[in-house]
């Protein structure tokens, strides 16, 4: 066993460092392309610098608020464990989460807006070249962060006595690198929250100021906000949704290998616990050769080239799912359980495609409305909006129900043949850990899903710097065409990243109640498995453990206690609230744009007249101020709340809040991203010129009808771009910081 | 004992035959009042044959509905449980629960709708005539509404043998009446669906064609659906929103008396299972004075007056706790956590004034918001509605927590001066019952603010009638300043509502709890007391009764099991999904009321000559068959949902569809109710010509600002008088449907 344990963890930290490479490779690919015309240069450069000035800026308050929020969670876990060095081991990792995550961040927006100028002097001569590097330069952002996601966790498990075989260190390891997700969670929150607000403050801003007021186009040159709208591309979409996915791959991989450990002490077997590690390892090889697959991008649908290397991704990685499952535990349930996850992901990409894209009632539902003026759009936009939630939900209790089905057969199977003496596998136990291997069936694709959504902003700066440098219309067509790819790919990885968030909800909030029988047991000094039999199975599993008298935690949670309840409210506020606030910093964060935009037309009327170019830094330099400004107190509240609770009300209302608290979240951040992906395409359609009156003339740009598809779609930025992604974050956020600090609520 | 069972019994039925009769004057003294000129009264009997003929219609159509119901929930219960004659018995109690919501609705709009000329004829001489009228004439609706609901309770308990103390039937009658709360719910929901749908399509449908196409001001007689706007403020606001609370007061009151079994099987004391009824009974005498002592209304500020009854009943009704409670239960802790319900009641009020009143922040946010045109005047209203949500979580959890406590101090004290051999009552059960009685305490101020919430309508109509048959301007003045009283009144009664659905969340859900132990109970032959205890405490409390194993039910309803996540993600859903048909349902309403106008306008164009009266009852009969047409989809589903998960998931993970659908309800009806409210009072702020600009020009009506206000308001219609309003409905529905077919889920 000793051996086999070795052996794979040697697979794993060579794929992670193989997937590094890997990255380099791509990174260095994509920097030797030509950099076009001066006047792109110039443009470009611009674009750089103001992206790097705001990603430090960010970084450097989120490192603030890191260290002292590590520095109070060492503190407050000494205070209540006795363990020695507990405290500081949990800080460190937290610090090692956060670190892992920025540097993936900040290397992939590095390449990211490196690749802009790329993908845009690409295009002047090939569509297909102009693909190659924008999806390469997204690969940087994806491999890099999965990669380093991977390795943290591998390193921390090792460096937490994981290795340790004999002496029962295993199934410890995976309770102390629990920091490590909080780490990477409260990077993630920040990056998006601050990443989301400049991104959608920069863009409503420029439009409100430029077209609306001084009447000049998009990404007009005369508009000092122009460079903080495409600078914010790269900061919401690259460095945000990175960040986000970062920390669902790390937080679910931890939940998953804590799932694994009641299993493993009933069994023995330590591949229960490396599963998860391997199945993501084998999904990242998938990825890197579905990516290299990509290429022969046909103009007319540039997008079919890349749903062919996501389904040789996916198709790879179900086969490597199978050999692994077979290979290491010998079941064929535990594969259909990660199959299950994969076909989740198929899912929720089809699911977003139908209620986004033009070619389905929804958004053609909005279209229509818009002919009634801006009221009707914004009530049919929020109809679509809320019906989305019921594909959601369907789609993942299928997938949960399906899963845990997939592990109760695996479990009677198992016991069905059990030597005697040896350990029983629970049913239930089974079940839940199979929701955990569909989840990281889910997350197999992740590497490759993140390079298509980081080939958004990349496509979409192209296209700006071709617009503003005054380039062939042959080039603009091509970057056109790449722009409508970008926002579909950006609109299909909300999708994935909301419907894995939903399937590790359940997971998650199993992790937790763990990590209190963990707690609970390590506090009788006794062996934890039947403290999490206790609390996850109540009295039908195992009989009440004698020690349990020194935790006030009770056999399940149970629904009918009014702190639960109470817990459970404020879980569902706090997503309405945090929302709330996320949206109005949008709006603050605007008018400090629109402010310092019409300061410059007033005092320099050089710019309006073309001859004096506006200071493109300082607008990027006052939204960067004022979004990270409006960050904190959402950010603030996010972190705050499930302490308080927690404290408060202790660990029951805890739980309360958690499953609660994310299935809202979950439920409501659809409603976000879909609705406002939905008004978004819905003013494209009519500005394609595909909305036509009873008598065939077509009812296009300019018309009133457009005018309340703007509005539609201005309404539903915050909510697409800033707010709904911000909550996929939150739901995980909740997970990761109860599982660290779930020691103070006993 | 049972001399004061009795005694209490009679007292109850004498103060809901004196509230009958008390409704019984006030309609005599509102009909006996001078009905003005011939031209007002024509208009006012369109107004009457429009709302009676809508209602006959909708009543036709729900009776339909509910004699199915009737019959499946029937033929269902007699499958799955052999007490005999209990299929017979819950159908004619869910058929008596639906014919008293019905009678309570219909007589109190014949009255409203009679009493609206009535003030509109006493404006032409004193303000204080009309406000006398208009508060009568909803006391109607009010008095009837509480009085019918506490009789159909009461009447039902000693028909299903709660007298009979000795032979223990009064511990098993509370259970025999849950079939009134569902056919009260059944009807309340698609009254305030089909009334909710039919008052915005009109009053959308009103607007669009009229103001915006045809370019004639509100309320004028050449619009065909003038007349639907005006019928549809009386068949949303008073059939509508009392019916909801006609079922609030049953649903909570029945479920109030199954949490008191449980004591009263300790006590052996019948008060725990009567104290319900005689707080209501108390109320209403409270109320009855309340609204005798209005008088002295002042122009300035009428709202005054109104404000002035509200606190007498509110310091009545708190008097009259205080004795009850200690002379049936002689204990200080009882009054305590009913006092806390009417605090709560206060709360709301004013939470909800601070929300949508001009006066703070919230709506001159949105104000100032309008500005920079309807985008940013919706995102900004979003962002309040979601807001909104914080102060009412922190409100509810404040008054469950105190209300919890003061049970729980009432069981130790009680429990410390125990004779030997007496029960005792175990402090949880004394917390669930503390959070039981601040219900009731909530409602006992219910008929005095049904009677504020139908004077909304009422002054509206009024001021139509005035508007429409050129009425002196002293008269207009004083119809407007109801108007403007009528609205908030209206708003406050929203709040109301929703907090009390809101407190009564975790009552319904424990009493659902209840319920299953007494079908646990019954099947296995014994006294349910034990399973209750078991059900609602787990192990902690009673060990487990050995009979238990004939139903799968667990010893606590199970956060961590598959089944419960799962129900819980479907509950969440299931309040998005129905708000999104709720609100696309107006929609599609008002497109068929656009319609009828226009074709009108085309085939007749003596009407826009002011030579034709439009043909208003054809534009009322096509938005009525609209309205019914679209209030089934989101019916059926509010109906078919809970349903389906406990045929299929079973009661355990129905208990997690209840929690997070009442939850999640809660939260959205807060905000849609809020947001709604503000965005109508921010176009009013600017209407009022508040809003200044820098220079202190007023920016006001016809301003691009007010045209983005505008947009606001429609937005706001449908979500704070169509889904808003509908979901209280739905959270009470989810509790009454599950009680009364919990043996179908076991």
């Amino acid at each position: 066993m000793q051996q086999e344990l070795n052996q794979t963890l040697v697979l794993v930290f060579v794929v992670g460092f193989a997937a590094i490479g890997f990255a380099g490779y791509l990174a260095w690919d994509v920097l030797r392309r030509g950099t076009g015309t001066r006047e792109m240069q110039d443009i470009a450069d611009r674009i750089f610098e103001g992206a790097m000035a705001f990603l430090r800026r960010q970084y450097q308050t989120i490192a603030i608020l890191a260290l002292v929020t590590a520095v109070a969670i060492g503190l407050l876990i000494n205070y209540v464990d006795p363990t020695p060095g507990l405290g500081l081991w949990t800080a460190v990792a937290f610090l090692i989460g956060a670190a892992a995550s920025s540097i993936a961040g900040f290397i992939g927006m590095y390449v990211s807006v490196r690749a802009n100028i790329r993908t845009a002097a690409a295009a002047r001569t090939s569509l297909n070249d102009a693909v190659t590097i924008s999806l390469r330069g997204g690969a940087v952002s994806g491999f890099l962060i999965v990669a380093l996601s991977l390795l943290g966790v591998a390193g921390l498990f090792v460096a937490s006595g994981g290795t340790d075989l004999a002496g029962g260190g295993i199934a410890k390891a995976p309770f102390l690198i629990v920091g490590f997700g909080f780490g990477a969670s409260f990077v993630a929150l920040f990056a998006q929250l601050g990443g989301g607000i400049f991104t959608k403050a920069a863009d409503v801003g420029a439009d409100l100021v430029g077209k609306i007021e001084a009447g000049i186009p998009e990404d007009d040159p005369r508009n000092a906000a122009v460079i903080a709208d495409l600078v914010g591309d790269n900061v919401g979409d690259c460095a945000g949704r990175g960040a986000d996915l970062f920390e669902s791959t790390a937080a679910e991989n931890i939940g998953a290998m804590i799932l694994g450990v009641a299993i493993y002490s009933a069994t023995k077997n330590p591949a229960w616990i490396l599963l998860p590690l391997v199945i993501r390892a084998l999904g990242t090889i998938a990825c890197g050769v579905g990516l290299l697959s990509v290429r022969g991008a046909d103009q007319a649908n540039p997008m079919g080239a890349l749903n062919k290397g996501y389904w040789i991704s996916t198709v790879l990685s179900a086969i490597l799912l199978f050999g692994a499952t077979q290979i290491l535990l010998g079941s064929i349930w535990l594969f259909f359980a990660g199959l299950v996850g994969l076909l989740n992901a198929v899912a929720f990409v089809y699911i977003t495609q139908y209620y986004t894209s033009g070619s389905w009632r929804p958004v053609q539902e909005i279209v229509r409305s818009s002919l009634t003026g801006p009221a009707t759009n914004i009530i049919s936009g929020i109809s679509v909006g809320f019906e989305t939630t019921f594909s959601t939900a369907i789609a993942i209790s299928l997938a949960i129900i399906a899963s845990a089905f997939c592990g109760t057969q695996f479990a009677n199977e198992y016991n069905a043949v059990l030597t005697p003496g040896a350990g029983r596998i629970e049913p239930f136990v089974g079940a839940i850990f199979g929701t955990a291997i569909a989840t990281m069936g889910m997350l197999m694709t992740a590497a490759y899903i993140l390079a298509m959504d980081t080939f958004g902003p990349i496509t979409d700066n192209a296209g700006g710097i071709t617009e503003m440098s005054d380039s062939p219309e042959s080039a603009r067509e091509i970057t056109d065409a790449l722009d409508t790819v970008g926002n579909t790919t950006k609109a299909l990885t909300k999708g994935y990243a909301i419907g894995s968030a939903a399937l590790a909800a359940f997971l998650l909030f199993s992790a937790y109640l763990d990590k209190v029988a963990e707690v609970l047991g390590s506090r009788a000094g006794t062996d934890p498995a039947t403290f999490m039999l206790w609390v996850r199975g109540g009295q039908t599993a195992v009989a009440k453990p004698a020690a349990v008298i020194i935790g006030s935690f009770p056999a399940t949670v149970n629904l009918a206690s009014v702190n639960v309840f109470v817990g459970a409210l404020i879980g569902g506020m706090l997503v309405f609230l945090f929302s709330s606030l996320a949206i109005r910093a949008v709006g603050t964060t605007a008018s400090a744009i629109i402010e310092e935009v019409r300061r410059q037309f007033r005092e320099n009327p050089g710019i309006m007249e073309g001859t004096v170019r506006p200071d493109y830094a300082r607008a990027v330099d006052i939204t960067s101020r004022a979004a990270l400004r409006a960050m904190i107190l959402p950010g603030l509240l996010a972190v705050g709340t499930p302490i308080a609770v927690g404290l408060i009300l202790r660990a029951e209302a805890t739980a309360g809040l958690l499953m609660v608290g994310t299935i809202t979240g979950v439920l409501m951040a659809t409603v976000l991203n879909n609705g406002g992906g939905a008004w978004d395409n819905a003013k494209k359609f009519i500005e394609a010129g595909l909305m036509k009156a009873a008598d065939g003339t077509v009812i296009g740009k300019r018309s009133p009808a457009h005018a309340a598809a703007v509005v539609g779609d201005t309404v539903g930025d915050p909510f697409k771009d800033t707010a709904g992604p911000s909550l996929h974050v939150l739901v995980k956020l909740l997970s990761t910081i109860t599982l660290v600090l779930a020691p103070l609520f006993i």
